[in-house]
Parts: structure tokens; C-alpha cells; sequence
């Protein structure tokens, strides 16, 4: 099997040309290949499939080989591939993901995509500003958002050194979010640019989460500290945040990076 | 560049055949391969290249861009990429190594190399057997045994289930161990199996550390618990270790594996 190995801000995921390549059964290659000392090492496989609806399908599976809805760091990626290998002529396009289809826009420097953004839907407030919560004993103020999965998003004065191990599990688990919560720990450096780190849903902390990055800008902008275009450092990167007040949509801007190709035998 | 992954019971290393590439800058390169998120992902880069002196050279670095002298997980693997890719056409070699030249004896199946035997050298008893040490405030017993690198074997009820990152840095930095140690806990199930996890000097828990399983067995064998030929089992696989005592050297037989080959641009 031929394969890409992609991130976009850290999270990478080995892309398949479904268009050339024949994957049996993907949930088992996700995981053969998805092991980062066993196999190719990787948050997931993504195949990109034709599509009748749009101009590629989006087919993704995590790394414990159970299927994923929609990833914002990886239909960027998708957006590069289709481009840059010459599946698609345009650099507007739609994909057909799980969470339905989304519209990307790419940005093209000498002949290759160099960035990539995003209609990520319309954000929910689920929660009052603010509201206050005791977890571990102590009194913590989130703001609730939801992007289609759900998000507390919480201020603090220093992500980076705070112990996020320790307290974004007990978030993770609170009875208040009984479907569980991913969790931003953010901090407003300007009216232009937001500190994070993200405890995500069933994977702890990761490098960067799109849906992540638009619940912390969307809050920060209901709380009317910073502009409705904002800039949002993560670990793996940052990513550019938009909202768009005319359909009321958040728009995600960021780089998608292609970092080697090979083959694997017996899949 | 072209490389190809290969791994040692889970202890895998970006491969380059350097008798066919030039990599510039092999300690740059290493750093960038290595990262799991951003590279190809792996504990560091191994460059085989001609040698005059044996029949061919590991010019191995670590994850963090630093020279490795030797790894015996790493260097079945180079015996396997060797003999597979035609570089020898006999299945008994000599590697040139910074720990000097080292003899690999290689099993083959249908063409390929499935296990490779290593003379790992004279384990060194480095202090009585069982002596007894205070760490963490509980009295522990440990046997020393150098393999070249310095290890404690500790004897225990159940590595599996044991908090091996509590302890681990304990008696790594402990004062009675003034250039640190490697530590290994391990449990006999019979006079030809052994359990164990390790804790490496510098690198924490591992999946497997071929000089760790050598002093172990070792260890053991002093004590009179197991027979002269033994396996060991770790967390990424089994190796099987052989004191011959006309050489009075340690023979480390265990499996090599290719995962995939692909090319990365820009190095």
C-alpha cells in the first residue's frame, strides 16, 4: 500500500489515495499502521475516496481503528493532497466528511498549497460566561461551547506551566458534562492573539485541536477581549481563527504539512 | 532521502543505506526523522556504510541528535538490512560499531533474515549478589552487572503491575550509582523464562533493552535460578539469551524487522 504520512499543526494522520489504492479493511490497516513503534506511527488513517456529492470524500479512522467523524487538522491536509497531487484543478472545494460536507479554500505559493481554511460551522454556547464549577476542590469559571462536540473553555493566567495531566482528566469526567467535555486552558495575550492547551475527549493532551481552537477564540470573542479575527498558538503550531458575523460561522485558517511518502507491504 | 523502518522488538530506527546516499548532516537529520509528529517518528537515525575494517559500519544517533556507540536491538535490524538488500551475500558478519566490531550470526527464511544472534561481550559482576540499597525509603535488593552500560537487576513478584515511573528515577539518580543506571525489575518464571521491564539511564521505560536483557539473564544465571539458555520477555517481544561459558560471552538472538521504506525530501 502507497501511503503520505501528513500533520497539520502536529496532527498527522498517513493518507491513502483511494482513488488509486485499494484498502480491504481499513479499520485493521488504522490500527497496524496507526502504532508509532510497530508500524508507520500516526493518529489515524484517512483515505481520500471519489465522491458523488463533492469533490473528494474524506474517510477516516483513529488510531484504535474505530471511524472518525471529521478532524479540522486533517481536511486540511486532505485539501493538499488533492491539490498538490493534481486530483482536483481548483483550490475551492467541497469534501463529504462524516460530519457532512465541509468547504475548504486554499492558499496556493508556487504551485503548492500552503495553507488551508475551513468552514467549521456555526459555534453553541451551551453555558452561561463564566459559570462556576468545583472541580479537585477548587473553583473554576468555564464558558460552554459546543462545535458540533463539546467544549469548556476555561482562563487561566499560564497554560504552559500549569499541571494538565492531573486536572484535565477530572474536567474530562465532571458530572456536569455527562457526555464528557474536551477542555481549553487559555490565556488572551492581546486583542489579536490566545495562548492554548487542550485536554481532549478520550485522548488527553494533543499537539492541537481545530474544533478546540475555535471554542477558545469563540469564547474569548463572546467575552468581548479579543477582535473576531484572532490567532491561537497551540504546541504544534497556530492556527488562525475567524468569525464570520455576516453567516455566523467560524472560519479556521492553517497549515498543512506533507512529510514523506512510502509503501508498506501486506495491506 | 531514502530510508527504510525497521525494528528490534519495538526499538525501531530510521535505516539509510549509505553505501548508495549521503546524508549531510547525519545529527541535524536524526533530530528531525526521529520526531514522532513532525518526522518520520523513531528513536533515532542508523547510517550503514562501507567499512574497512568489517563489513560495514552502524553510524548510529540518537532521538536527540547525539552519537549512540552500539544498540543491540538496532544492530539485528542492520544485519537483516544487509543480507536482505544483497549488501552481503553470507549470513555471518562483522559490524564496525563505537563500541567496537561486533559478530552477528543471522537465521534465514525463504531468502530473508528472521532472527539475528549478537556476541553482546562479558557481562562484568559490578556488585555482590542481592546487595541491599535504601531507596525511596524502602530497603531494596539489587544485583550490578555491566554489560559495558551499568545495570541493577532487581528481583520482584510482578514487574507488569509495578510502578515502574515512581521508582524507576530513584534509583537511576540514586548516590550509590554515581554515572546513573539502568534498572531492571524482573520476576523468574522458570528455569528458562524471565519477566521484565526496564527503566534506562536517560531514556525511561522502554520497550525493550537488549544489554538490559543480557544483564538480567546474567544476573540470574549467578544466582544459580536458570539454565545457561534463557528467554526474556519484554514489553515489545521476547529475546533469548545464551552464556556460553567456553567464550564466557552473552549471545542475544532475537527478531529484526522492515515495516516499510519510503523517501523524505530536503535532507
Amino acid at each position: 500500500m502507497k501511503f503520505t504520512k501528513m500533520h497539520g499543526c502536529g496532527n498527522d494522520y498517513v493518507y491513502v489515495n483511494g482513488f488509486r489504492e485499494l484498502v480491504k479493511d481499513p479499520s485493521a490497516a488504522a490500527i497496524r499502521v496507526s502504532d508509532r513503534h510497530f508500524g508507520i506511527g500516526s493518529d489515524g488513517l484517512i483515505i481520500i475516496r471519489p465522491s458523488g456529492i463533492a469533490d473528494c470524500e474524506m474517510d477516516m479512522y483513529n488510531a484504535d481503528g474505530s471511524r472518525g467523524a471529521m478532524c479540522g487538522n486533517g481536511i486540511r491536509c486532505v485539501g493538499k493532497y488533492v491539490y498538490d497531487h493534481g486530483i482536483v484543478d481548483h483550490p475551492e472545494i467541497d469534501v463529504a466528511t462524516g460530519s457532512g460536507i465541509k468547504h475548504l479554500k486554499m492558499t496556493v505559493e508556487n504551485g503548492k498549497v500552503s495553507s488551508v481554511t475551513v468552514n467549521m460551522g456555526q459555534p453553541e454556547q451551551t453555558s452561561g460566561l463564566d459559570e462556576t464549577i468545583l472541580v479537585d476542590g477548587k473553583e473554576w469559571k468555564f464558558t460552554g461551547i459546543s462545535m458540533g462536540n463539546p467544549h469548556a473553555v476555561v482562563f487561566v493566567e499560564d497554560p504552559w506551566t500549569m499541571d494538565l495531566p492531573k486536572i484535565g482528566p477530572s474536567f474530562e469526567t465532571h458530572e456536569r458534562f455527562p457526555d464528557r467535555t474536551n477542555t481549553e486552558f487559555i490565556h488572551v495575550v492581546d486583542r489579536g492573539h490566545i495562548d492554548m492547551r487542550v485536554w481532549e475527549r478520550g485522548s488527553g493532551e494533543t499537539l492541537a485541536c481545530g474544533t478546540g481552537c475555535c471554542a477558545c477564540a469563540a469564547a474569548a470573542m463572546l467575552h468581548g477581549i479579543v477582535d473576531d479575527r484572532v490567532d491561537v498558538k497551540v504546541l504544534g503550531g497556530t492556527l488562525t481563527i475567524e468569525w464570520n458575523r455576516t453567516d455566523n460561522c467560524i472560519y479556521m485558517t492553517g497549515p498543512a504539512t506533507e512529510v514523506f511518502s512510502g509503501e508498506i507491504e501486506g495491506l
